[in-house]
């Protein structure tokens, strides 16, 4: 777009950086880069220092795999964690969620994606692999019971079904998070798939 | 959200960084920073970079004030531009459609903003001020014709509307772009107002 006016390299190279954001197309970095530049450029210069920092120093945790600055993330390192019991998530934000629930007090494994064969990722393009290692080593021996946290898509269920073939046969308890109505929620406005799997499971 | 978890500073700044881009909130902004560490962190460097150098380099062309690494833009100090004509818009990226159509070879002035008085937007806070000063600087003594070409909102209108008022009796012939049914489109699918002011301004 820019290029019909004052073609300025260094306004261009920034609208071409801020589209490899996910989901901003070439309309929304045009006016997130005009709106840095006429309103907040003490903001464009946080967002740089905070892009450079976190690219350096964030890594991945050893044990659970999410983002951390140290090599074990305060989580897996909590002593008052129940080990016995790991719960599999698809994201770091999932885990959040979990935990900002206060139930749940064992450790965790952030798969970082889900199968997509449509988009072409397959088992060992997400964190299978680390999870197997993960159980395999000295950390996993004490894990009685494998909570499968993810998504109930058709991509967080086929994830959760090859985590369950792969590790059928290790005398793992492999659960799921229960199906069904959110709380609060009128029967009403809750879609049917929701309401044949609350049904199935009524208790 | 991260602070549930392994708060790690340089995540957390990154997300709250991200939050200062219009229209990105915490959900989005979370979704930009885990896909910038676990899938691109070539271009979270590249995006710090343009990032920084754009606010360093980026200053206001002295003449139309639109975004320049120069002090003159070059559409300003290109000499085959006719001087009687100034285009008044609002955005670069309005410049830039202009610009597209091949049609406009006179000047333009960008006020970087639009009047909305529910915003606390005035007169004092887009380029009005500084307009007043172009036409009466010697640049400004060429202009025989001022295209104000603001959109066709209510914010558009208005600020059209005291351009128009300020710059009465200076014998200026000041203009604005047709109203109409766009090109290419059906009459079934135009807005009311739009019909109305067309069948207005028929010809």
């Amino acid at each position: 777009m820019a290029d019909a006016l004052d073609a300025s390299d260094a306004l261009n190279a920034l609208i071409l950086a801020l589209q490899k954001l996910p989901g901003v197309g070439a309309k929304s970095a045009s006016r997130m880069a005009y709106h840095l530049l006429q309103h907040d450029r003490a903001a464009a210069r946080q967002l740089a220092l905070a892009l450079s920092q976190a690219s350096e120093r964030m890594h991945h945790c050893q044990w659970c795999h999410t983002f951390t600055e140290q090599g074990i993330c305060s989580t897996c390192a909590d002593p008052q964690r129940d080990r016995s019991l790991l719960c599999v998530v698809e994201t770091p934000a999932d885990q959040a969620a979990m935990e900002r629930t206060g139930v749940y007090r064992g450790l965790y494994f952030v798969l970082l994606g889900k199968l997509s064969p449509l988009s072409g990722i397959g088992p060992s393009d997400i964190g299978i692999e680390r999870l197997l290692q993960r159980l395999a080593s000295e950390h996993g021996q004490a894990v009685q019971e494998l909570v499968v946290a993810t998504s109930f898509t058709a991509e967080g269920e086929a994830t959760a079904h090859v985590i369950g073939q792969l590790l059928k046969g290790r005398g793992l308890r492999i659960t799921r998070l229960s199906r069904g109505v959110p709380i609060g929620s009128e029967l009403e406005f809750v879609d049917l798939g929701t309401i044949a799997h609350a049904f199935a499971d009524r208790r």
